[in-house]
């Protein structure tokens, strides 16, 4: 098990992404106005992108063009006091190819998360970083 | 009840203070070399200030000194389809003075992610928002 300088247990790129299907929210983290800002947002991966469907004319479908954008996954159990988290770094894109979008509309990602889902952001893993924990490793610290 | 643009109950300040106090962990958004960046920390409110404790010296201390940064925290239950979420966006200021740090040390701020917690920084509630939705708002929905 390889730690990092925190004592937490770095998880490699095919774990972060196994992990990353476990679940069916995450949060993308984008700077609106100049500011910091983050969403929860239901998604699903296809291959190694992550696929978001929003509302056309959001600022979410706006501030997300083109820009470079982290998305993050987690779970954590109080109870336990252990949990990981995976954070993908990349480029989002909108998708308007008509084919593309026919395609992705066939994915199972589900949105529980109400309002309109008819624009689909695409997330290119180009960096992707985790972390475990649990509480043999918090007693074990120095 | 007041919907958002999307159909989301829009939370008022005091319940997303409530919120937040009844969760451990929330997740500090920043900019790291330029890129958007994420990581989940244990968290207290003090009043209407976000307390959070790191390593002196690591990244996500240099990254936040003086910085605006956002910070999220929020509850999900695949099964119900329900959920709520609370962002704070404020100044980050990292804590320095001997009372303010000693006070703040008493605080039942309970760390289970591994890594020294040496460091305070503190995050201003400028910006308090907060959404909830439950799956009668997404059958709802037009």
């Amino acid at each position: 098990m390889r730690l990092d300088v925190n004592g937490l247990e770095v998880l490699g790129r095919e774990e972060c992404l196994a992990l990353m299907g476990s679940v069916q929210v995450g949060r993308i983290v984008f700077t609106d106005r100049a500011l910091p800002a983050i969403q929860p947002v239901n998604f699903v991966l296809h291959g190694e992108d992550v696929i978001i469907a929003t509302a056309s004319g959001s600022k979410l479908a706006a501030a997300t063009c083109g820009a470079i954008v982290a998305f993050e996954v987690d779970a954590f159990d109080a109870g336990d006091r252990a949990g990981w988290s995976v954070t993908v770094v990349g480029q989002a894109r909108a998708v308007y190819d008509s084919g593309e979008r026919s395609g992705l509309s066939r994915l199972p990602l589900d949105s529980w998360i109400p309002g309109r889902h008819d624009h689909f952001i695409r997330i290119r893993s180009d960096v992707v970083s985790g972390r475990r924990f649990h509480p043999m490793m918090v007693e074990a610290r120095p």
